[in-house]
Protein backbone atom coordinates (compact mmCIF):
# COMPACT_ATOMS: atom_id res chain seq x y z
CA UNK A 1 0.00 0.00 0.00
CA UNK A 2 1.56 3.54 -0.81
CA UNK A 3 0.50 5.85 2.06
CA UNK A 4 -1.65 8.61 0.74
CA UNK A 5 0.89 11.81 1.27
CA UNK A 6 3.54 9.64 -0.67
CA UNK A 7 1.19 8.78 -3.93
CA UNK A 8 2.28 12.07 -5.62
CA UNK A 9 6.10 11.44 -4.73
CA UNK A 10 5.70 7.69 -6.16
CA UNK A 11 4.36 8.63 -9.38
CA UNK A 12 7.13 11.36 -9.78
CA UNK A 13 9.66 9.00 -9.49
CA UNK A 14 8.76 6.72 -12.04
CA UNK A 15 7.08 9.45 -14.71
CA UNK A 16 10.27 11.94 -14.40
CA UNK A 17 12.82 9.74 -15.52
CA UNK A 18 11.59 8.04 -19.18
CA UNK A 19 14.04 5.58 -19.03
CA UNK A 20 12.46 4.13 -15.89
CA UNK A 21 8.79 4.82 -16.95
CA UNK A 22 9.69 2.44 -19.78
CA UNK A 23 10.15 -0.43 -18.14
CA UNK A 24 7.01 -0.97 -16.36
CA UNK A 25 7.96 -0.74 -12.74
CA UNK A 26 6.32 -0.06 -10.02
CA UNK A 27 5.80 0.93 -6.39
CA UNK A 28 4.00 -1.80 -4.69
CA UNK A 29 4.22 -0.22 -0.86
CA UNK A 30 5.69 3.26 0.39
CA UNK A 31 5.73 4.27 3.88
CA UNK A 32 7.75 6.51 5.87
CA UNK A 33 11.70 4.45 5.48
CA UNK A 34 9.66 2.10 3.71
CA UNK A 35 9.62 1.19 0.01
CA UNK A 36 8.65 -2.15 -1.96
CA UNK A 37 9.10 -1.98 -5.65
CA UNK A 38 8.40 -4.38 -8.95
CA UNK A 39 9.76 -4.83 -12.08
CA UNK A 40 7.71 -7.09 -14.51
CA UNK A 41 8.70 -9.56 -16.47
CA UNK A 42 6.87 -8.59 -19.22
CA UNK A 43 8.90 -6.08 -21.44
CA UNK A 44 11.64 -6.84 -19.89
CA UNK A 45 12.92 -10.12 -20.95
CA UNK A 46 16.13 -10.57 -22.93
CA UNK A 47 16.77 -12.75 -25.92
CA UNK A 48 17.20 -15.88 -24.21
CA UNK A 49 14.09 -15.12 -22.02
CA UNK A 50 14.80 -13.82 -18.90
CA UNK A 51 14.98 -10.39 -17.59
CA UNK A 52 17.72 -8.20 -18.78
CA UNK A 53 20.25 -7.38 -16.36
CA UNK A 54 19.50 -3.04 -17.55
CA UNK A 55 16.09 -4.07 -15.81
CA UNK A 56 17.45 -5.40 -12.69
CA UNK A 57 19.54 -2.28 -12.67
CA UNK A 58 16.84 0.33 -13.38
CA UNK A 59 15.11 -1.59 -9.91
CA UNK A 60 18.38 -2.10 -7.68
CA UNK A 61 19.13 1.71 -8.50
CA UNK A 62 15.72 3.18 -8.13
CA UNK A 63 15.84 2.78 -4.24
CA UNK A 64 18.92 5.21 -3.84
CA UNK A 65 16.94 8.45 -4.45
CA UNK A 66 12.83 6.88 -3.22
CA UNK A 67 14.84 5.78 0.17
CA UNK A 68 15.34 9.35 0.56
CA UNK A 69 11.86 10.98 -0.51
CA UNK A 70 9.92 8.78 2.47
CA UNK A 71 12.72 9.02 4.99
CA UNK A 72 12.94 13.27 4.94
CA UNK A 73 10.89 16.41 5.13
CA UNK A 74 10.18 16.60 1.04
CA UNK A 75 12.78 18.93 -0.67
CA UNK A 76 15.13 18.67 2.07
CA UNK A 77 17.91 16.82 0.43
CA UNK A 78 19.53 16.15 -2.91
CA UNK A 79 20.11 12.98 -3.78
CA UNK A 80 23.07 11.26 -6.11
CA UNK A 81 24.09 8.21 -7.04
CA UNK A 82 28.27 7.53 -6.95
CA UNK A 83 28.75 4.15 -7.54
CA UNK A 84 26.61 0.82 -8.23
CA UNK A 85 27.72 -2.95 -8.08
CA UNK A 86 25.09 -5.41 -9.29
CA UNK A 87 26.01 -9.35 -9.26
CA UNK A 88 23.50 -11.52 -11.38
CA UNK A 89 23.22 -14.81 -9.43
CA UNK A 90 20.49 -16.72 -11.04
CA UNK A 91 17.94 -16.30 -14.27
CA UNK A 92 15.17 -13.92 -13.07
CA UNK A 93 12.11 -16.22 -14.35
CA UNK A 94 9.35 -14.04 -13.07
CA UNK A 95 8.76 -10.49 -11.75
CA UNK A 96 11.12 -9.24 -9.31
CA UNK A 97 10.71 -6.99 -6.52
CA UNK A 98 13.04 -5.30 -4.07
CA UNK A 99 12.65 -4.02 -0.39
CA UNK A 100 14.12 -1.28 1.65
CA UNK A 101 13.53 -0.45 5.47
CA UNK A 102 15.40 2.15 7.38
CA UNK A 103 15.10 2.43 10.65
CA UNK A 104 14.54 6.18 12.61
CA UNK A 105 18.07 6.22 13.98
CA UNK A 106 19.93 5.41 10.72
CA UNK A 107 18.06 7.95 9.11
CA UNK A 108 18.31 10.36 11.51
CA UNK A 109 22.13 9.75 11.42
CA UNK A 110 22.71 10.29 7.57
CA UNK A 111 20.52 13.38 8.36
CA UNK A 112 22.98 14.82 10.97
CA UNK A 113 25.74 14.33 8.85
CA UNK A 114 24.73 15.73 5.94
CA UNK A 115 23.44 19.19 7.95
CA UNK A 116 26.85 19.13 9.67
CA UNK A 117 29.22 18.59 6.46
CA UNK A 118 27.51 19.78 3.80
CA UNK A 119 27.01 16.02 2.43
CA UNK A 120 26.53 12.70 3.52
CA UNK A 121 27.16 9.32 1.39
CA UNK A 122 25.38 6.37 2.47
CA UNK A 123 25.46 2.75 1.28
CA UNK A 124 22.80 0.73 0.44
CA UNK A 125 22.83 -3.25 0.30
CA UNK A 126 19.99 -4.66 -1.41
CA UNK A 127 18.69 -8.18 -2.84
CA UNK A 128 16.01 -8.75 -5.74
CA UNK A 129 13.92 -11.20 -5.10
CA UNK A 130 11.89 -13.28 -7.96
CA UNK A 131 8.40 -14.16 -7.11
CA UNK A 132 9.91 -17.66 -5.44
CA UNK A 133 11.58 -15.46 -2.66
CA UNK A 134 14.97 -16.37 -3.96
CA UNK A 135 17.38 -13.56 -4.62
CA UNK A 136 17.88 -13.25 -8.28
CA UNK A 137 20.49 -10.47 -8.19
CA UNK A 138 22.53 -8.19 -5.33
CA UNK A 139 22.86 -4.47 -5.14
CA UNK A 140 25.68 -2.83 -3.35
CA UNK A 141 26.11 1.08 -4.08
CA UNK A 142 27.05 4.31 -2.42
CA UNK A 143 24.70 7.85 -2.59
CA UNK A 144 25.15 10.55 -1.34
CA UNK A 145 22.53 13.26 -0.17
CA UNK A 146 23.09 17.29 -0.32
CA UNK A 147 20.93 20.01 1.25
CA UNK A 148 18.53 21.32 -1.27
CA UNK A 149 20.51 24.29 -2.27
CA UNK A 150 18.50 27.69 -1.95
CA UNK A 151 16.37 28.33 -4.65
CA UNK A 152 16.76 25.13 -6.64
CA UNK A 153 12.85 23.84 -7.48
CA UNK A 154 12.48 20.30 -6.14
CA UNK A 155 12.09 18.04 -8.74
CA UNK A 156 10.00 15.29 -7.03
CA UNK A 157 7.43 18.15 -5.54
CA UNK B 1 31.65 1.73 -39.38
CA UNK B 2 29.67 -1.28 -39.55
CA UNK B 3 31.61 -4.15 -41.42
CA UNK B 4 28.52 -5.74 -43.30
CA UNK B 5 29.18 -9.24 -41.86
CA UNK B 6 28.43 -7.49 -38.65
CA UNK B 7 25.41 -5.70 -39.70
CA UNK B 8 22.90 -8.35 -38.94
CA UNK B 9 24.51 -8.69 -35.78
CA UNK B 10 24.48 -5.38 -34.73
CA UNK B 11 20.90 -5.28 -35.57
CA UNK B 12 19.81 -8.34 -33.39
CA UNK B 13 21.70 -7.70 -30.36
CA UNK B 14 19.43 -4.57 -29.88
CA UNK B 15 16.23 -5.25 -31.78
CA UNK B 16 16.18 -8.65 -29.62
CA UNK B 17 15.91 -7.24 -26.45
CA UNK B 18 13.24 -4.34 -25.93
CA UNK B 19 14.70 -3.04 -22.68
CA UNK B 20 18.08 -2.00 -24.95
CA UNK B 21 16.02 -1.30 -27.74
CA UNK B 22 14.04 1.37 -25.98
CA UNK B 23 16.79 3.61 -25.12
CA UNK B 24 17.88 4.24 -29.14
CA UNK B 25 21.16 3.10 -28.28
CA UNK B 26 23.06 2.84 -31.61
CA UNK B 27 25.94 0.93 -33.16
CA UNK B 28 28.51 3.23 -34.69
CA UNK B 29 31.22 0.89 -35.60
CA UNK B 30 31.37 -2.71 -35.30
CA UNK B 31 34.25 -4.60 -36.71
CA UNK B 32 36.24 -7.94 -35.80
CA UNK B 33 37.31 -7.37 -32.19
CA UNK B 34 36.29 -4.23 -32.27
CA UNK B 35 32.98 -2.10 -31.17
CA UNK B 36 32.11 1.64 -30.86
CA UNK B 37 28.53 2.07 -29.13
CA UNK B 38 26.51 5.26 -28.39
CA UNK B 39 23.78 6.29 -26.14
CA UNK B 40 21.75 9.06 -27.14
CA UNK B 41 20.54 11.82 -24.37
CA UNK B 42 17.52 12.47 -26.05
CA UNK B 43 14.83 10.26 -24.66
CA UNK B 44 17.43 9.09 -21.71
CA UNK B 45 17.57 12.22 -19.53
CA UNK B 46 16.77 12.19 -15.49
CA UNK B 47 14.81 14.36 -13.49
CA UNK B 48 17.29 16.58 -13.79
CA UNK B 49 18.07 16.91 -17.41
CA UNK B 50 21.69 14.58 -16.92
CA UNK B 51 21.67 11.04 -18.37
CA UNK B 52 19.24 8.58 -16.12
CA UNK B 53 22.48 6.40 -14.83
CA UNK B 54 20.07 2.86 -16.08
CA UNK B 55 20.68 4.28 -19.97
CA UNK B 56 24.71 4.91 -18.78
CA UNK B 57 24.36 1.32 -17.15
CA UNK B 58 23.01 -0.01 -21.07
CA UNK B 59 25.58 0.96 -22.80
CA UNK B 60 28.30 -0.07 -20.27
CA UNK B 61 26.80 -4.01 -20.19
CA UNK B 62 26.25 -4.02 -24.09
CA UNK B 63 29.74 -4.43 -25.03
CA UNK B 64 29.97 -8.00 -22.99
CA UNK B 65 27.57 -10.07 -25.39
CA UNK B 66 28.63 -7.54 -28.42
CA UNK B 67 32.62 -8.12 -28.20
CA UNK B 68 31.94 -11.50 -28.03
CA UNK B 69 29.81 -11.81 -31.50
CA UNK B 70 32.81 -9.56 -33.06
CA UNK B 71 35.64 -11.93 -31.60
CA UNK B 72 34.63 -15.55 -32.48
CA UNK B 73 32.49 -17.30 -35.13
CA UNK B 74 28.87 -16.52 -34.80
CA UNK B 75 27.50 -19.01 -32.48
CA UNK B 76 30.02 -20.55 -30.76
CA UNK B 77 30.24 -19.24 -27.54
CA UNK B 78 27.99 -18.02 -25.41
CA UNK B 79 28.24 -15.01 -22.96
CA UNK B 80 26.67 -14.48 -19.73
CA UNK B 81 26.58 -11.18 -17.54
CA UNK B 82 28.36 -11.78 -13.74
CA UNK B 83 28.75 -8.49 -12.47
CA UNK B 84 29.07 -5.13 -13.39
CA UNK B 85 29.95 -2.25 -11.07
CA UNK B 86 29.61 1.54 -12.56
CA UNK B 87 31.00 4.63 -11.04
CA UNK B 88 29.37 7.99 -12.04
CA UNK B 89 32.12 10.80 -12.13
CA UNK B 90 30.31 13.59 -13.67
CA UNK B 91 26.94 14.35 -15.04
CA UNK B 92 26.56 13.32 -19.02
CA UNK B 93 24.81 16.42 -20.65
CA UNK B 94 25.66 14.91 -24.36
CA UNK B 95 25.20 11.79 -25.72
CA UNK B 96 27.82 9.84 -24.30
CA UNK B 97 29.95 7.00 -26.11
CA UNK B 98 31.78 3.93 -25.53
CA UNK B 99 34.82 2.15 -27.19
CA UNK B 100 36.02 -1.50 -26.69
CA UNK B 101 38.73 -2.89 -28.66
CA UNK B 102 40.05 -6.81 -27.92
CA UNK B 103 43.69 -7.80 -29.38
CA UNK B 104 43.95 -11.19 -31.12
CA UNK B 105 45.74 -12.35 -28.53
CA UNK B 106 43.82 -11.64 -25.23
CA UNK B 107 40.73 -12.81 -27.68
CA UNK B 108 42.81 -16.41 -28.34
CA UNK B 109 43.82 -16.68 -24.44
CA UNK B 110 39.57 -16.46 -23.81
CA UNK B 111 38.90 -18.66 -26.21
CA UNK B 112 41.75 -21.69 -25.25
CA UNK B 113 40.44 -21.62 -21.64
CA UNK B 114 36.93 -21.87 -22.41
CA UNK B 115 37.48 -24.75 -24.66
CA UNK B 116 39.58 -26.27 -22.14
CA UNK B 117 37.60 -26.00 -19.07
CA UNK B 118 34.57 -25.49 -20.57
CA UNK B 119 33.61 -21.80 -19.33
CA UNK B 120 36.17 -18.74 -19.23
CA UNK B 121 35.66 -15.58 -17.26
CA UNK B 122 36.97 -12.09 -18.88
CA UNK B 123 36.64 -8.37 -17.45
CA UNK B 124 36.15 -5.63 -18.91
CA UNK B 125 37.38 -2.04 -17.49
CA UNK B 126 35.76 0.93 -19.78
CA UNK B 127 34.98 4.73 -20.01
CA UNK B 128 32.07 5.80 -21.03
CA UNK B 129 32.61 9.46 -22.71
CA UNK B 130 30.62 12.44 -23.25
CA UNK B 131 31.16 14.78 -26.57
CA UNK B 132 34.05 16.33 -25.72
CA UNK B 133 35.72 13.45 -24.60
CA UNK B 134 35.18 13.48 -20.72
CA UNK B 135 34.84 10.31 -18.93
CA UNK B 136 31.46 10.40 -17.21
CA UNK B 137 31.09 7.09 -15.90
CA UNK B 138 33.33 4.19 -15.34
CA UNK B 139 32.13 0.58 -16.05
CA UNK B 140 34.04 -2.56 -14.91
CA UNK B 141 32.41 -5.97 -14.65
CA UNK B 142 33.40 -9.91 -15.31
CA UNK B 143 31.50 -11.70 -18.09
CA UNK B 144 31.61 -15.74 -19.05
CA UNK B 145 31.21 -17.06 -22.06
CA UNK B 146 30.70 -20.68 -22.40
CA UNK B 147 30.87 -23.32 -25.46
CA UNK B 148 27.25 -23.22 -27.11
CA UNK B 149 25.32 -26.05 -26.37
CA UNK B 150 24.45 -28.75 -28.77
CA UNK B 151 21.35 -28.27 -29.92
CA UNK B 152 20.65 -24.71 -28.73
CA UNK B 153 19.85 -22.45 -31.17
CA UNK B 154 21.35 -19.18 -31.57
CA UNK B 155 19.47 -16.05 -30.71
CA UNK B 156 22.11 -13.97 -32.23
CA UNK B 157 21.90 -15.83 -35.68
Amino acid sequence: MIEEKYRVLAEAAIESVPGIKRTGIRVLDLRERYLKILMPLEGNINHVGMMYAGSLFTLGELPGGVIIMVSYEPGKFVPIVKEVGIRFRRPALTDVTLELEWTKEHADKIEAEALEKGKADFTLDMELKDAGGEAVALVNGIWQIRPMPQGMANPFK
